[in-house]
């Protein structure tokens, strides 16, 4: 298997205006030809795109715009996840020797599908990922004695850290008690605890160990992946476990052959507060039943190691970017670009991205 | 990179009716379990959907449906030729050591998206297929004097190729003066001479070497990959040339090692009978300039080389599954089991699958 690199990255603002998926696209793929050394047109085997957008034809319609004519060019669409099955997909093609390059676009707007199982009829009126984010918190609480505080930290922490990413979708400090008294959206859920749905693209640039070189003098490699679909519906859950989490990041840390306690930074799907206290158990970054302790300690000492961009409820969630925005602040962790959220001296990073409740999980081990 | 085989396939008549996406999906995927010895779910590593269906989420609502919990799950669109995206992006996984098998099945039912270019608002009113569908003929008309009748052949010959393809979309023998004499939709373009977009699924299971001989004594090996993209509008097209299928090919007559004259049968894709004239010449299966004397001499001879399934336009084009179903028809030749379809001797065959006027294109080569 051949070595693969993220060599370039660009990033839009993550926002709540409506924009056309086009000049979403093509607005953060600009960004990768604007700041990666040596990079033209011609040097871009590959172009895929993830989004949740019903709009066809999106990977050559970003093709032409930006003026590449490459090999393979398709979109790849996994709700929450497609931005990470898009980054593993453009791993396989240059991992298997078919291409050298692969730039992998994500983005959705506000107001596209993905946000919905339409297709769940079973659950009636509750289709919204508010309910099970419910379910989950019910039975986090139940089970793991969590208290309102401890999951409002959460919240706290990603909304904090997110001031210091520009790109962020929220750059407001909230308090504890502003988390804690936001309005409730069920019974179990607060709406500060919930990531936003808003319009964002993000873009990388994967080649081989042969043309990193040319692109930059710090390539950040991809190491482990670790990828799994539990199910389609939530009903094959066990609460409050993330499955598919656990078994991915088994997968991921058996290919890098490191262990969870050499992980220096790490990007966890927050979609809403009691994720991140769920990841860090299940992805073994602490042990079991201490997940709220540890991210109430992580917060009190302002180490940003868990999400250091603000999560997917600080910088926002525009689907089909998330996993790729994830693989950006890891890579600037690793090449220590990362400006005011720096983690001082991280070596390995990893990703975990999921969609619909858990039932499918990606998680990726970066290193330097 | 490693060696990757078709060791499995399963085909749903090609229908007029509509029918949920979930369930064209699923039927075809159960005769593959129905078909491959030795396959039960725990086997199937990843499972990739081709369509362009807007509905979110389909190759894990297939998983959870057909009872795999794969690793490797999404959905592949690039509008025509998403089928053989998504077989290459199995080909890539396997080919690159990340997992062993990948399932890949596609659909579309009839009313589907992906028809129409909604993106391009320069073409207005004209952004129908049939009226690039109708320049390519005028230009072939002034370019090599092509005939009505010349355009004819070809659409006759598919379809009464289409008789002994039980899963055609039609079982109608027309005659050359059936075909002439059907209704104009363009100045240059009759009703008999378009595919037919249908309701239909095939899947494909790609394997390891390994893991092939587990599933099948006649494994198929995919030994040549090419693919372009030069645009997304049709404006940047030679007319009447498919300019990204030359390229395609080229590329995978290299990767194979082969010459397009070691050719047995190929799969070409006729979205329209002028398709067919150009690209034999653009594969280079017939010198320049011969092309509709090359299908009139496959016509009157009763040789079934080009399309011996019925192509797109006798056996339907039911989008996201044509390019799969022009593998499974190639794997069927290289076995010996097309029946009555069957090429005598056939040990190398070619899949051509293109997009939007062609301003994409997939070529394969596959051998016994």
């Amino acid at each position: 298997m051949k070595k693969v690199a993220v060599v370039g990255y660009g990033n839009t603002k993550f926002t709540k205006e409506v924009i056309p998926i086009e000049s979403l696209l093509l607005e953060s793929t600009k960004k990768v030809f604007d700041t990666t050394r040596n990079l033209s047109q011609d040097l871009v085997d590959g172009v895929i795109v993830s989004t949740n957008d019903s709009s066809k034809y999106l990977a050559a319609i970003l093709s032409e715009l930006s003026g590449i004519k490459p090999k393979v060019s398709h979109t790849v669409e996994h709700l929450c996840s497609s931005g990470t099955n898009a980054v593993i997909s453009g791993f396989s093609y240059i991992a298997s020797g078919l291409v050298d390059t692969v730039l992998i676009t994500g983005a959705d707007s506000v107001g596209n599908p993905g946000q919905v199982l339409e297709w769940d009829k079973s659950r009636g009126e509750f289709n919204h990922p508010i309910f099970w984010a419910s379910l989950f918190t019910k039975a986090h609480k139940r089970q793991h004695n969590t208290s309102e505080e401890e999951l409002a930290i959460v919240s706290v922490k990603n909304h904090k850290q997110a001031m210091d990413n520009p790109n962020a979708y929220s750059h407001n400090p909230y308090t504890i008690s502003e988390i804690m008294n936001s309005k409730n959206v069920t019974d179990d859920l607060r709406i500060l605890d919930c990531s936003y749905p808003c319009s964002g693209s993000s873009s990388i640039l994967l080649a081989t160990e042969e043309f990193a070189k040319k692109f930059t003098a710090e390539p950040i490699w991809i190491s482990g992946i670790g990828q799994k679909t539990n199910s389609a519906s939530f009903t094959k859950n066990e609460l409050p476990t993330l499955s598919s989490s656990i078994m991915a990041a088994n997968d991921a840390y058996d290919m890098a052959k490191i262990n969870s306690k050499e992980i220096d930074v790490a990007e966890l799907h927050d979609a809403f507060s009691v994720c991140e206290l769920m990841a860090v158990e299940d992805l073994n970054l602490t042990e079991k039943n201490t997940g709220a302790t540890y991210i109430r300690n992580l917060f009190n000492t302002e180490n940003r190691k868990i999400n250091p961009r603000g999560g997917l409820i600080g910088a926002g969630h525009p689907l089909g970017a998330t996993g790729i925005s994830q693989m950006i602040e890891i890579t600037q962790q690793l090449q220590n670009k990362a400006e005011k959220r720096q983690i001082s001296n991280a070596k390995n990073g990893l990703v975990h991205n999921m969609s619909a409740a858990g039932t499918s999980s990606t998680v990726l081990i970066l290193e330097s």
